[in-house]
């Protein structure tokens, strides 16, 4: 397999977006370089002045693929950027690491014929781990009062204090989801206090998918604004696929280890053990896994509580879990362990994404006994992990009606001690198969703007199939709308520029810039263009929609141009002029329509 | 031009809608026959029972076209239902009415080489209107205690009782736009304590589009689920493009008739007189246009409000007026002869929509202090129309993030003391173009649970071009879903049963049912065989998300059938029988995932 990226045309288009660059802003050591897109615009240009727009710079989460000085292959793998900043802490060491066995990738034996053979060919590093008795989170030294290189890359590319940054991961209000074995990723944080961040769900299943369209979906899903990606797999080649995911990958990746482990014992759950989950633990934190989905709330007692929903579980790692306690009528084995996944986790800086497995799966459920049940005890694990000085989000839900959302935000705020929230969606209403990604960007825009921190998308496929390459694209933009929505909604500094500026570029007839600082640049060039294709219409001064005969815009820009030329720049004057030049209003107005 | 719709294939899509059928509810009287949409289900089968699923009525807006025993020919227009509940009341008169003219089609003589040949051939009714001194409006009947048979017919569809529908009319918190030239319509009501309510924009510009386009937009717009249609064409033969519309339109009609105005002064906002204007209004009364929005509330005092904003004026209306104003520095002639214009609409039951001509046309000019302005004047003019017996809703903004929504909702009801409001979105954030049926849908949702009745849909063309047919359906789905999910949040008796439907069908694998119980069953159909395409997928207890070996789903089924088998109908006898049974339980699950 080999996919290189450049800027060149890449299928549809180009993997750098139009009228951008890539700036790098740097930090107070020269290794400290955040990227952003800036969006160059041009100048607004009346009858009595022409004046410059300054670019505006946006969060840039799509990695070195849109940089035109790098060529990035992905049998190489990404550069490093974290590993000297890992290594001069001082409190890791390189070890042997586990061995690879024929049943990571699903198989009995490495001669399958079904073994996918393209073993990551890059440079392989051995994995690093925690020196004895040490712990290497983010919160930990966030703790002890240190900002770290990856704070300072955080708070720059928020825009917020470094010293802020180190508070908010002390307090346990946000996470910094940074394995020390994926030293590719480029820094970023989930905290209810930053923007709010979206998570796009990737990974093949038993029935379909290749490695090469998955790693393909990685890099499509972060030039489309993913801030975190999960890899979900569930087929044959798990290991081998979520290397080349993690070695390409400029963001985080989280997993849910209980899907491998159950590959491990043929899919039946009852045969899960703590020491095949352990390995499995221990297999993917050398890989590089930044958060682990660890669905420890579901407690035997809570299973019954289902039993009369209209959907009873839908969380595959929640019904995995029931499967087991009630098969062997014990407690959940990720409960009774929690503290040894604990020592795992510190021993990597992985971060607990507590799984709601419980989550409603209609309407119907919202709500409901089990739910807000298992909440409980997240947060009374959020608790456990925290004396261990681990990082810890929470998952929500799932399907929930508008006016029950606020609810779980408030309840999560206080069983886990605002601890990050995550929530699915969640879909206002269960009648649309096909376009759930709209009915889950209703509740998320308005669970983000309650405070929830990060925001896994929903694709129009979803209750229906695997996303292809489109659908991650609708998702992620979908999100990336919601998560902005939330935003502006919480006031978020600087959120607002960006419509400022597109909305003034709107105005000014400025077709391209509108283009250039939309979610999706060809998208809205593509749908201007069917109806006036002309490259003259990109500088019209009219559109499709009213026709070139009266423009509703050009109203305005009369009214503004007599109130310049004639230096009413308050409203009483305005009016006071208004009355006295009606006449010369009357010229200049009558010679515009024509 | 000639179409006819009987149920084969129509292009894409059959008319009908699969694993449905058309019935019809009778009323007090057999001419009252409310259409719905009933789906059929498959039956329930567990190894312990089979049962049968009741079949889900839904609300339906799609007319005779989905029924098939009717063939519709558009050449002939729909059967006028509502005839003979008008003549019967005894107050119209038919007359001759206006003679058309070439200007009505923006030409200046029948012979213009443009002008389009497609006059409307069907049966060419003579007008009615009002006999002298009576006044045909629901809402003078309501308050004189009658209950009309349009009034029966809504309380049927929405399952109210008529005396409820009547008294929310005679207080005008509801409206039932039914021009008595427009005898084809269904009736329906747009009010908040009713099902939220969905309008889809068409018609031509000056750029593009057809009449043949225009009319098959709207059959396919009420297919998808559209209230009501509004036409705001623009460009030449807009007489001739609105007559086919309306005579084969089953919802209400709304237009805005300063567009016509306009073309018949040749695009020069200030050549426009009251005279052009009232002729306008004559001229689609005696077609049958159902209600107008009237830009009256654009003072000319208002418009210096816009000078500094981001957008200024965006409503195309809203300018035109502004324009006019500016010219002849004059007070809107709509406003100074707003009580003229409340006796046409009296004579033929034509509804205002009292147009927000200085809504935000961005994020940045959302809640200002134009838009309030204009506000308190609509709620001026609204009691000014109850004067006169005429129905009036309010039209809203626009862009506004969330956090500004709930405000435009408080104040209009205040100001206008609870008449409908009827909202564009609104956008919840500018960068979003290409996607904007979804910036606006969580700002519709939102508004829509606060109070709103209609909701004016925003297609993915908004700010780019006109929607073409996919746009339309695109726009209508989503406005289906934030108007089902705001019902939902309201808590609208009934509205859940559907959702309800559908989850149960998920949750028990019955696919045909999930699909033909979703707003839009061809997709989700479409998007499940992408990936799953044999026919017994659609049995299958399992899908392409997890795969056959696992499915998260098919545990709860486990649980539920443990608890049948063992007679454990409450939580207590549940987790008791659960300790008991725990080896039985052991035999059964593992026998389930192999």
């Amino acid at each position: 397999m080999s996919m290189s990226f450049t800027n060149e045309k890449n299928g549809a288009v180009m993997f750098q977006f139009p009228g951008s660059k890539k700036v790098y802003v740097e930090g107070s050591r020269p290794d400290i370089r955040v990227p952003m897109r800036e969006i160059m615009l041009s100048e607004t240009k009346t009858e009595v002045k022409v004046e410059a727009n300054s670019p505006v710079r946006v969060y840039d989460t799509s990695g070195p693929y849109t940089d035109p000085d790098v060529t990035v292959d992905i049998a190489k793998g990404l550069p490093p950027l974290r590993s000297k900043w890992i290594q001069e802490r001082g409190d890791v060491e390189e070890y042997e690491g586990r061995e690879m066995k024929p049943e990571d990738n699903g198989f009995k034996s490495n001669h399958d014929p079904r073994a996918d053979r393209h073993i990551f060919p890059g440079l392989k590093r051995k994995p690093l781990r925690a020196k004895k008795g040490t712990n290497v989170t983010q919160l930990h030294y966030a703790k002890k009062g240190i900002v770290t290189p990856e704070m300072e890359f955080i708070a720059i590319r928020e825009n917020m204090k470094p010293e802020f940054v180190r508070d908010e991961v002390a307090s346990g209000r946000a996470i910094i989801p940074a394995n020390i074995n994926h030293p590719e990723a480029e820094p970023m944080i989930i905290g209810r206090n930053f923007h709010v961040k979206i998570n796009a769900n990737i990974g093949n299943s038993a029935v379909t998918s290749s490695i090469e369209e998955e790693v393909e979906k990685m890099t499509w899903a972060t030039r489309w604004g993913a801030d975190t990606i999960m890899d979900l797999s569930t087929g044959k080649n798990i290991h081998t696929t979520r290397e080349w995911i993690i070695r390409n990958s400029p963001v985080p990746i989280g997993t849910v280890p209980i899907y491998q482990a159950l590959e491990k014992v043929n899919g039946v759950a009852e045969d899960l053990t703590w020491e095949v989950y352990r390995d499995t633990l221990l297999e993917q934190a050398e890989q590089g896994v930044d958060y682990f989905t660890i669905h420890a709330g579901v407690l035997l007692r809570y299973v019954p509580l289902t039993a009369n929903r209209v959907t009873g579980i839908v969380s595959r790692g929640g019904s995995i879990m029931a499967q087991w306690c009630l098969y062997h009528h014990k407690e959940n084995f990720l409960y009774t362990h929690f503290e040894e996944i604990c020592d795992i986790m510190k021993t990597y800086d992985i971060a607990f994404s507590l799984g709601d497995g419980l989550r409603p799966g209609s309407i119907a459920d919202a709500n409901d006994q089990a739910q807000f049940a298992e909440l409980e005890t997240l947060g009374e694990l959020t608790k456990i992990a925290w004396k261990h000085d681990v990082q810890v989000m929470v998952e929500g839900p799932g399907h929930v009606p508008m006016h029950l959302i606020k609810e779980n935000m408030d309840r999560q705020m206080e069983a886990c001690q605002e601890a990050p929230f995550y929530t699915l969606g969640p879909l206002t209403t269960d009648i649309a198969p096909g376009y759930d990604h709209i009915t889950s960007a209703i509740g998320a825009a308005m669970i983000g703007w309650y405070g929830t921190s990060m925001l896994c998308y929903v694709t129009p496929k979803e209750h229906l199939g695997l996303p292809n390459k489109d659908d991650v694209r609708e998702g992620v933009i979908t999100y990336k709308i919601a998560a902005h929505a939330a935003d502006l909604a919480k006031g978020h500094p600087g959120a607002q520029l960006r419509d400022d500026a597109l909305s003034k570029a709107r105005f000014e007839f400025r077709w391209e810039d509108q283009f250039n600082l939309s979610l999706d640049p060809e998208r809205a060039m593509e749908y201007h263009d069917e109806t006036l294709p002309a490259d003259a219409a990109k500088t019209a001064h009219f559109c499709s929609m009213c026709g070139p005969k009266f423009c509703s815009m050009r109203i305005s820009h009369d009214i503004r141009k007599y109130a310049e030329k004639n230096n009413l720049n308050t409203q009483e004057a305005f009016e006071k002029g208004m009355q006295e030049k009606a006449a010369e209003f009357q010229r200049a107005g009558s010679s515009i329509y024509q």
